[in-house]
């Protein structure tokens, strides 16, 4: 029994859930910060990823005990595969998550890695894992269990809005997890919800537009994400150039080279090795450390990080004018004299978008009370849900 | 404004306090986690000195409000200053707080080490934080403007026993802070509560207890913290006997050799400087890459910290017997045929202690109707208080 | 200082709104619950208008704080009279509120009673809620005081969504009321929002038109209120056709009569000594007597209200089927032997509407950045909000 | 599934607890608040004895669901038969509660009725209570049981102390039911908590405590409980002696008569189903009209409650003494002229006791980790607990 500030109090349900957590692939999640940069603007937001996949595995938990109450056929074997599942759903998530997850090594998404790590795991678990892995990959006939961990309403959206909203302090956030996973059910092999749950969903949907807006893509976090990555940037290209340049010992090799999947496939004992020695503090101790660097770039970055001295942004419905963009050129030119043409470093044009509500991938399936199941923007008096399907792009220019 | 979950805003009163949070001193608590290894047992418990300093903040403001509404005089630099001290109050923690506090800089407490700091603010902010620095002091002649910041009924204890509740989930030690600081009053000069305010009083009095007992002094938490120490100290001993050790650049000088005050005085600039660069992350990076260290004994306590193989911990009323030592000290060599008679770091002895209230320091002084002012446990039908002024013993064998 | 457990605790910030409180007039409300018959869906929601009241002067103190905070002027006679308008504004609710609005006094809305009551309250204060009487019609220059007390985003609209949402449990309807007064601005005279407070704004909206369909129109709430409307009506007719009925002293004279406007402004001590006596209570002693009242049609529906066996309630889009209400019929006839065509008490036709956002009515404005003021539909990418201004009728049957 | 503010969703576990529920025996708490008078101290404080009821039903599912997990055998007939005994153990409250309990009808407390009503309900239920009814009397050879229900221990007071804080919004009395649940076992065919439960029954017994101090024994509310005693005895004899006095219909026959429990048995059709009907309501619409009765003592006393203008209340550790009796005598004689040497409606003398843990009576048993059991205050280090058993009592003088 592990307390929980969100939920109360989180329990193991197995012995190989229990193994699971004590793993060391597992345990690394501690020291990897669910929200990265967020803590900047939200001082609470220091929760971590290994606190969020215990509390998806407690929703899980919950979801499955509900829908076994309501008659539907889910064995032993299944319920333990299907919490192993989303247990282990972010494993390979590297250090500060999504910021870093093309810095670091880029070309493999996380996704890719949590398969790898899984597999290893289910070596070492002698093929306790097999089950897991066909549900987490979609491959096992009751797709209903694949979509409680990987749809549009699935337990880890549920966890992490729920426990980003808790440390965050932002209201808008809160959902009612519990009210939501008592209106699932299963028709048609898919995961439903009951009709009168309705309201419920359309707060989902909405709330999590609004973390979206109030935190994910908060601007400061933006703007310090995209510190973070030039940081890497930067230190790769100083070392690709024959630079010299401190790095903790289990981010050297990441910065001196960029290892492929198939390196990584080759190469498993020596990547992987590394790769789940990683975590915020190396990232944390290369950047103090970088401001002391020789390179004029890299130590004004760092310094700017580590002393939260973050570079503007502007947000903008419109696509930035090429004249905005020279006059920010302009003044950076003249305030940093150093920058030698390294534009990239300085100023930075792109777009976020917020996509709330996305029919087209595992959509929010609303069991009517004729038995219909359909989409839930089709149930009507919803016009909102249809405003929510469009996708809202917002353009930005980052800069010092 | 700064969102916070457990009070729901916090906002700097002035430009001085926005300044100094600014501050890359004050940055620095960002990566210092306020329950260092709490976290093991309490996975929300990831908060930091950063979120704790402000939250004090917040709440000294509310008293120093709630004080001059009831017509207590309070200038507008006495204000400031007291919030500035209340800010800086754990300015000088280094790393894992109180767990390393002896282990890092063995003879300089953080106590000394926030005096050091707030002087170096003082001469960069000119002389503006003199007013602070006398309160801080105790050299005010408002005595119950100290007492706000160190007493037995401090605002610092007040957020953190708020706070740490919160992110532990232990109910148990939820404070009513906002209720308790409306029946704050001032009589003779000395910072009291009102009568009424008895029950609240003796409600925080035993959510402290009960909080040192789950929290502070838990057992995994104990024995976690015995097993940091023990490798600090046994890297120090690697280098001192002419061994090679990686540490990151800012923890190097201080594994390397051991400052006295009389050495952060004389050459402050060096020492503060690397000092101010030190955070958790430098321990967390070197724990981990230790674990790979040619000293068996290094290797081997830092596997069993980052692995969570705790060492076992038995708590008794009584001293542990020699007997158990003995048996306890077999068992292990059994074990660990690499020990070479290092015992001291597979096993310890040694006690706490849990004083839930001292008089004798600053006790909390109650407002009588009819004007008199007297100890918390002199106030009648508190036979419970008056237990609480006990001290409780327990010892401990924390092994292998 | 009143504790509250939502706002954590309430104060009355002048000797006069002390007083106003202590009246008579504003005790009662301590007697008629606001959410009436909702009590029945939601065991919870016992609270009173009284508390309600209380709240939403809280939520004004906080919103006047800090609009002077801001800058704005106001006067701290304008700041008690709008304290003292928003305190009385439900002053003259019956008995169940909007439930029995017009089934106990047809033609008088609250309204129109709360402003009679505060006149005569002024009479009795000697011409202390002069301004208050203005502000709270609307007489007042500075029209964003009035605004506060009645627009699209009042006082009274924060505190009853929050009030509400803790009361019932139903969590959907949480709103950051704190978070939305700090973002209050006064501009052209109008209140307004600053234009980062856009996403608490849309969430107010939404919340409020959840709090609509799973509270206020929930189907059993509203097959309840049709049902006590129904008594009264068959009690008032059984006195007006000679026949003999019990009621509480206070309730006979509304029983056996139906005063006008004209009624109680010309015999005013006479009517209002009635209904400043008349509450929740007489209502229920009623019902409970009338159960074994003579009159068979009257006796069943008290039975009915007081034993819970409501009549069932269908909602439609579409308006309901002629042939549906035949088969109604017919089936009620059977049922119900004694029915005699007296069909109103059996069987209802109606609809409700939900309007989430009214923008003819005091819409919401928001501050943009560079100084304009707009509405908030007119805020770009809120598709949703757009989608919230229209009004959602849907069709009922309630039946027995 | 019925919303809980306090827990968040409360269930019915089978049909029987779903018709008991339903019934208009158990339906009529909803119209009887859980805290009498509490409301004129704490607005927020109008929760009902059905509400309450619920829950503590709640918590006892989860205790039984804990229990069986832990191995303890229940069968699916005691589970039922439990549930519906803490269902029940409030049904034979009349209006008001405990204030009422000897005033209405002097010598039948709530434990016979309730008695009685759960016998009529077995009747009626064709003997499906039979066990629950020895459980609740004792007689059951499970003994756990029957502590569940009612012990130093029990789901009531688990659950009155949690929705009493939670209604009042005094924090000092939350109680973490789920987390003394967890710690619930069986041995010895005792209930049981885990050693490492220690510090949270501490915590329970002392928010018990300070509930009784800060809520049902609150000054403001003792007092207006003796008026509301006073009232009624005014009542009562105002008939005895050829008065004549309007009451509400089921009132009437309380106000004529006393009878006894021979009475309710001889002729049981009639007083249950008087009493049945009776609740606050009727007390409400009484003292409202009295208010205006012929007899001076009758009405001053109702206008002094209906009013809030509430007699004045001196506690003291000490007797009051004669001399402050006399004093007080003549300054009640010389404002109220009226009195005719009728004391006791104008000064009551007596005193509260707060017996926060009364090892005699059901005791709460700790099992140590060696299996033994023992009463919590036997278990060392919780001097305070010790001091925790003694009974504190304080005097008071209420008068006008």
């Amino acid at each position: 029994m592990i307390n929980d500030p969100v939920y109360g109090f989180l329990t193991l349900p197995s012995n190989l859930l229990y193994d699971l957590v004590e793993h060391k692939f597992f345990q690394r999640l501690r020291r990897i910060r669910q929200l990265g940069m967020g803590e900047l603007v939200y001082p609470g937001a220091t929760h971590t990823r290994f606190h969020h996949a215990l509390g998806a595995l407690q929703l899980m938990c919950k979801a499955l005990d509900l829908l076994k109450q309501k008659g539907i056929e889910i064995t032993e074997q299944e319920y333990e595969a299907t919490c192993v599942a989303i247990l282990l759903h972010d494993i390979g998530h590297g250090p500060y998550s999504h910021t870093l997850e093309n810095a670091i090594i880029p070309n493999l998404p996380h996704e890719v890695l949590s398969q790898l790590m899984m597999q290893t795991l289910n070596i070492e678990f002698e093929g306790k894992l097999d089950m897991a892995l066909r549900i987490f990959n979609n491959q096992y006939p009751k797709v209903f269990l694949h979509q409680l961990i990987s749809s549009q309403l699935d337990m880890d959206r549920l966890d992490y809005l729920s426990r980003d909203s808790f440390y965050t302090g932002v209201h808008e956030g809160v959902v009612s997890a519990e009210r939501i996973i008592n209106m699932l059910s299963v028709a048609q092999n898919q995961l439903v919800v009951e009709e009168k749950g309705i309201y419920s969903i359309e707060k989902f949907i909405i709330a999590r537009r609004l973390m979206y807006w109030q935190v994910y893509l908060h601007k400061t976090v933006l703007a310090s994400e995209m510190l973070l990555r030039q940081v890497l940037k930067r230190a790769k290209w100083i070392m690709e150039n024959g630079g010299e340049l401190f790095a903790t010992p289990f981010m050297q090799p990441f910065i001196e080279s960029t290892p492929s999947i198939a390196d990584f496939e080759e190469n498993q004992e020596y990547w992987l090795d590394r790769f789940v020695n990683l975590d915020d503090s190396d990232i944390l101790v290369c950047l103090k450390t970088w401001q002391y660097a020789n390179d004029e770039i890299l130590s004004f970055l760092c310094k700017s990080l580590i002393g939260r001295k973050l570079p503007k942004i502007v947000i903008s419905e419109n696509k930035i004018s090429d004249q905005d963009i020279e006059d920010a050129k302009k003044s950076i030119a003249q305030k940093y004299d150093f920058i030698n043409n390294e534009w990239e470093y300085f100023i930075q044009i792109g777009f976020v978008e917020n996509h709330a509500y996305n029919q087209e991938y595992e959509g929010i399936k609303i069991l009517r009370k004729n038995g219909e199941v359909c989409d839930v923007t089709d149930v009507s008096d919803n016009y909102n849900l249809t405003a929510l399907k469009k996708t809202v792009r917002k353009n930005y220019m980052i800069r010092f």
